[in-house]
């Protein structure tokens, strides 16, 4: 019998709270998976507990991986300023290895309830160039699991679930309002204060500012 | 030109100690990397710096990986007894998807080095049915790297080196005696006291006490 379970990557960002809705509609009890990585946006894991309770996560679980100690972005290492002009290349948010080391975790606890199932938010049209948001990388993920656990080596075939993979941000933002997200407790700011307020500058506050224009829905964002 | 900085995967026990100290022979400066994932034998993390230390590793950073949140294994469940008798199955002391995220990891301070070479302490032979310990594995983390990464798209080619994945425990022994690893600083019981003392009765115990018989070298551990 397939297991109903499914481990959701969630930041507590506009994305992973679409994602996290489609996966309930799917009818999966979701298990929410937060990852405190040493982010300068902090504010975001206490967005990622309301987003997760809003939806009606079966769980929510924080995990402590110290990215920060390696540092190489201006997430993690405060050396490093946040860029507030666009760029064309790979931006100094990337964060190396990031979303291997989130789907690695997301994997373990999936063996660990007997899930197969496992959604992320990544998204290859607004991706800021990141290149572990691509199709490709996902794919290659997929092979990996199989390969590496308990659980793939007694026949189960993970699924790396990435809905939003091939939508413009404003395509996001109408399927979660159609879902009931409440994009008013997301936080999608990379340098957002204590109390979620937004800056407004930076790429990912564009991008998110962007997609509710182009949605022609309101924009719930505080901005400070 | 090529980077000579490598990552070295070091847990403290006897396979990585001698994998740091191939990796030093063949000229890398050696940056070593620990995990604390919430394992019992957290005494092995002591090991994994007296280890870095002895044999000339250009650093060592110690990381927390918060795998204890999801539990699933004897290694970091106190719940779940560590096995003191064989078995065909692959034991409790898996821990689900570990290997993936400590590559993943190692793969992201790569990536902030300039490295492209990372070194895993992963045997085939000894790997107790390990999943992730097989050269399949390995080599789908390898295709992975390349795509996960800004520095892979750049054209980087990631290699995971595993030298120990067809050797004996008692080939590695020999090996790491011809290149001087000191084998009374490492520790590879499952449930070692603080003092690094060994039980001499778990799965690691019983092969690292056959490996160095075989070999007929001397056996430094410590028992209690």
């Amino acid at each position: 019998m397939k297991s109903k379970d499914a481990v959701v990557l969630l930041s507590g960002g506009l994305d992973s709270a679409t994602v996290l809705a489609i996966a309930a509609e799917a009818g999966h009890a979701c298990h929410a998976l937060s990852m405190d990585y040493g982010q300068r946006h902090r504010t975001e894991l206490k967005a990622a507990e309301r987003v997760a309770k809003s939806l009606g996560a079966a769980e929510h679980k924080v995990i402590r991986i110290g990215l920060d100690a390696i540092g190489g972005s201006a997430l993690t290492d405060d050396r490093i300023a946040v860029p507030e002009q666009p760029s064309d290349a790979i931006p100094v948010t990337y964060v190396p290895a990031r979303n291997t080391v989130l789907l690695s975790v997301a994997l373990g606890w999936a063996e660990v309830l007997g899930a197969t199932d496992i959604f992320i938010g990544v998204n290859a049209v607004d991706y800021s160039g990141y290149p572990d948001c691509r199709p490709a990388f996902i794919a290659a993920f997929e092979r990996l699991a199989r390969l590496a656990t308990k659980a793939g080596v007694a026949g189960s075939r993970f699924r790396v679930h990435a809905p939003l993979i091939e939508l413009t941000k404003a395509e996001i933002i109408r399927e979660g309002a159609r879902l009931g997200v409440d994009y008013g407790l997301t936080v999608s700011c990379y340098q957002a204060d204590e109390d979620g307020c937004a800056c407004g500058r930076c790429d990912s506050c564009r991008l998110r500012a962007a997609g509710f224009r182009a949605a022609g829905i309101e924009d719930p964002t505080r901005y400070r």
